[in-house]
C-alpha cells in the first residue's frame, strides 16, 4: 500500500527572462524535486499575478514563452508534473471570489508587502495608499486560491514569503469552518540551503538591480557578460582570494566539488581573471548548451508551447473542475434541483439522494451504476477486473472527482452532463 | 436605419424571499421597461454578491430560486432580455480581477458601504477594519465587473448605489487608458419616481425591518398579514387620512388612478379599516393570482427553473466570452503564437496579419475566408445573399464576436478553435 502523494505547488510570475539566478536557485531544484516519487508536483505561469506589476501586455506574454520554454528545455516533464498556465484555469479567480468572501480585510492589512508599502508613502508625507493598487492588496487572495485550489500541501517558498502561506492557511481555515472540511492547510516549505547567485556586480543577481546573465542568451553574449562580471585589481600571477569574489560564487553553483577545489587552487596559484571568466564561461555552457536547442526550437514554434500548456491546464482542470463544483455547491452557488433546497422540507431525507450500484455480470467482470433517487439510470460503468477497482472508482465519484473516469462511463442519452454532476454534487454534500 | 440599443444591466442579489416592496419598487419597473423598443436589457441574479453578506447555502440557493421563479412569473421574458445567474459566467470573476489591477486602493477606501461600516467600528471604539470582509472592501470592482463585461449604457439603480457606478466608470477609464478602448463608460440612471412601499409597520417595507409581505405567500397568508398593517384607533364611521395611511399608499401603488380616488372617498366617508384592508388585499390579489400558477409551478419543478438559467447564461456569454478574449489579449494573456511577441521583431508586420477574402461563387452567392498569414484556412463561411451581409459578417468577427455566426461558418479538419480565435484577437488587435 502507498501513502497519498504530498502535493507541492510552486508559481513563476512571467514578468521577466529568466537568468542564471532564476536557474540556480530555482529552476534547477525544482525540475530535480519534480523526479521525488511520492510527490505531485503543480508549476504554473503566475499571469494574472504578472498584471499586478505590469502593464505592458507584449511583455508578459514574451515572460510567459520564455519561462515556459525555460523550465521545459531545463527538463520539466509536463508528464509527470502539472505544468499549466494560471489565465487557463478560470477556476482560479472565480475561488478569488470565494475566499476574498471568507476573509478578514484586516489581515490583508497586515501583509508585509503592502505594509511596506504604506509605510514608504508615510516616510514621503503622502497618503499611505498612494500608487498602492487594489492588485497588490488582494495579492495574497489570489496565491491563496491558486494554492488551496489543488489543496497544495507545501509551497516551496523563500522567508518573505512565508506571511502570504500563513494567510492562505487563515483563508483556508475560515471557509472550513463556515462550510466544512474541505481544504487541506498548506505549509511553506523554506529551504534554507537555495544558492543566492551574485550578479555582474557582486550583489544579488536580479533584474532590479540590472546585473543579470540571461539563462539562454547566445553563448557569446554570455561570454562577453561573464567577462564584466566585476573582480578586484590583482594581477595574474597574484594570489587572489575566493572570499568575495562573484565570480567564484557562480562557478561553484555550477561546479562539482572537484571543480571547485581546483578553481580555489587556482586562485591561490594566481590564475588570470581572464583565464577564470574563461573557465566560468565554459563551465556554465556545458550545462546550459544541451538546454539551448530545445529552448530555441520551443520559442520558434509557440504553436507548440501553447498547445503544451494547454495539455496541462486541462490536466489541471481535471482536478479544479470538479473541486471547484464542490466548492460551489458547500457556499450555496448549487444546481437548483440539488438537494434540500428543492423542495421546501426541512430535513436532508437519506432516501432522496442518488445512489450507486455496485454487481457482477454474467461475463465475469464488476460493474457499477449511478441512479438518481427515483431509480433512474445517470451513469453506467464499463466492466472492472475487480470489485476493488470498481470500489475505487465509485470512492473518487463520491469526492466529485471525475478525472480519468471518462472514458469507463456512459452517460444515456437524455441525461444531461449537468444532472450528474448535480447528483454527485449532492452526494459529496452529505457526505 | 436603426441606432445601435442601449444597454441596461440590473443584478439582483439573491439573499432574501421577493416582497411587495420589491414587486412594485423593482420587479414590475424592470419588466415594463424590459419591453422598450431599443433596448437591451440584462438582468441577473448576483449570487457571488450574497456570499458578501450570506454564509448560509441553503438560504443563497433558495433565494435564487424564489427570485428567479418571481421575475419569470411577473412576466420577464427570457427570450426577449438577457437572464441569467452570475455565478455561471466564468468571465465575471475573472474580469473583476483584470480591473482589480488597474484600481487604485485609495479609491476602495471611499467607497461609502466601506466607510460606514468604518464609522460604525470607529464610533464604537473598535479597529476601523472589525468585521470588515475583503468581499465588502472588493463588492464595488465586482459590481463594475458585472457591468463593463457587457459593455451597459445604463444601470438603473436607487441614490445610494450612485457611487458605485461612478466607480465602475472610473475602473474602465483606467483600463481603456492603460489598454486601449475597450468599455463604454456607464452611466447611472435614477429614478426618482420610484414608488417606496410602507411595510406593515408603516416604515419603508424591507427585510431588515421585519415588515414585509411576501409578494407569493398563499392567499390567506397574505390576507392575515394585510390585516395587521398599523392603522389608527379611528371607529368605523369616523373619517380618516390618507396621509401617513400605510394601507392607503400600499393601495395606491396596486391601483388605478379611479381606484386610488375611490378609496380616498371612502376614507373621507368613514371606511372601517377592516373592510378597507379588505379592498386592499382584493386589489393586491388581483394583480398577484395569475402569476401565482407560474411562481408556483417554477418553484416545484427546479429543473425547469435550472434550464432557463443556463440557457441565458449560454446567450449572455456568447456576447462575454469573445469580449473577454479581446480584453485578455489587450492585457498581454495571449495566445502565444499571437502577433508580435510570436516573433522577437520589434514591429507588427501588417502582412503577417490573418485576413479576409470575400468573394462570389458560380452559385451566385456570397462568400468569405478568413486565412491566416501564410494562407491557410482558418474558416469557410457559407453563402450570403448579398455581399454587404457577408460584409456584416466579417465585421463583426472582426471585433471578435461570433454570436449567431457559428452554423455560417466552417472550420476546416486540423484547426484548432484556440487558433481562430486567436488570428480574430490579432485583428482586433491590430484594429
Amino acid at each position: 500500500m502507498t501513502a497519498a502523494p504530498v502535493r507541492y505547488l510552486t508559481g513563476i510570475t512571467t514578468t521577466g527572462t529568466p537568468h542564471l539566478g532564476n536557474y540556480v536557485g530555482a529552476i534547477r531544484p525544482a525540475v530535480q524535486a519534480s523526479r521525488r516519487p511520492g510527490t505531485e508536483n503543480f508549476y504554473f505561469l503566475a499571469d494574472y499575478h504578472a498584471l499586478i506589476k505590469c502593464d505592458e501586455p507584449a511583455r508578459i506574454q514574451r515572460s510567459t514563452m520564455e519561462i515556459a520554454a525555460c523550465w521545459l528545455a531545463a527538463g520539466l516533464d509536463p508528464q509527470q508534473v502539472f505544468f499549466y498556465r494560471q489565465s487557463d484555469i478560470p477556476e482560479i479567480p472565480e475561488l478569488t471570489w470565494l475566499l476574498t468572501c471568507v476573509t478578514g480585510k484586516g489581515l490583508l492589512n497586515r501583509a508585509h508587502a503592502y505594509k511596506a508599502q504604506v509605510d514608504k508613502n508615510l516616510a514621503a508625507g503622502s497618503d499611505p495608499d498612494t500608487d498602492v493598487t487594489a492588485g497588490l492588496f488582494m495579492y495574497p487572495v489570489l496565491m491563496a486560491a491558486d494554492i488551496v485550489l489543488f489543496n497544495a500541501h507545501k509551497v516551496p517558498v523563500g522567508r518573505d514569503q512565508v506571511q502570504h502561506i500563513e494567510m492562505a492557511r487563515d483563508m483556508a481555515s475560515s471557509f472550513n469552518h463556515l462550510y466544512g472540511e474541505n481544504f487541506v492547510l498548506p505549509e511553506a516549505a523554506v529551504d534554507e540551503s537555495v544558492a543566492l547567485l551574485p550578479g555582474l556586480d557582486g550583489r544579488k543577481m536580479s533584474k532590479s538591480y540590472d546585473n543579470v546573465i540571461p539563462l539562454f542568451a547566445p553563448p557569446e553574449q554570455m561570454r562577453r557578460q561573464i567577462a564584466a562580471i566585476v573582480t578586484d585589481s590583482r594581477a595574474p600571477g597574484e594570489p587572489k582570494q575566493v572570499e568575495g569574489s562573484a565570480l567564484f560564487q557562480i562557478y561553484q553553483a555550477f561546479a562539482s566539488e572537484a571543480e571547485t577545489q581546483a578553481l580555489r587552487q587556482a586562485y591561490a596559484q594566481g590564475i588570470a581573471w581572464g583565464e577564470a571568466k574563461q573557465l566560468l564561461f565554459e563551465r556554465i555552457d556545458r550545462e546550459v548548451a544541451p538546454m539551448r536547442e530545445r529552448y530555441r526550437h520551443l520559442m520558434e514554434h509557440p504553436q507548440e508551447l501553447e498547445a503544451i500548456l494547454r495539455r496541462g491546464a486541462e490536466k489541471a482542470r481535471e482536478r479544479a473542475t470538479p473541486f471547484m463544483a464542490r466548492l460551489r455547491a458547500a457556499v450555496g452557488l448549487r444546481h437548483l434541483a440539488m438537494g434540500a433546497a428543492a423542495a421546501p422540507a426541512k430535513k436532508q431525507d437519506k432516501a432522496a439522494l442518488p445512489s450507486f450500484k455496485q454487481y457482477r455480470e454474467a461475463d465475469g467482470r464488476h460493474y457499477f451504476k449511478l441512479v438518481d433517487a427515483g431509480g433512474r439510470l445517470l451513469l453506467q460503468s464499463a466492466g472492472f477486473d475487480s470489485p476493488r477497482e470498481a470500489g475505487q472508482s465509485i470512492a473518487q465519484l463520491r469526492q466529485g472527482r471525475l478525472d480519468g473516469l471518462e472514458a469507463l462511463l456512459e452517460r444515456p442519452a437524455g441525461v444531461a452532463e449537468a444532472e450528474v454532476m448535480a447528483a454527485l454534487q449532492q452526494l459529496a454534500q452529505a457526505g
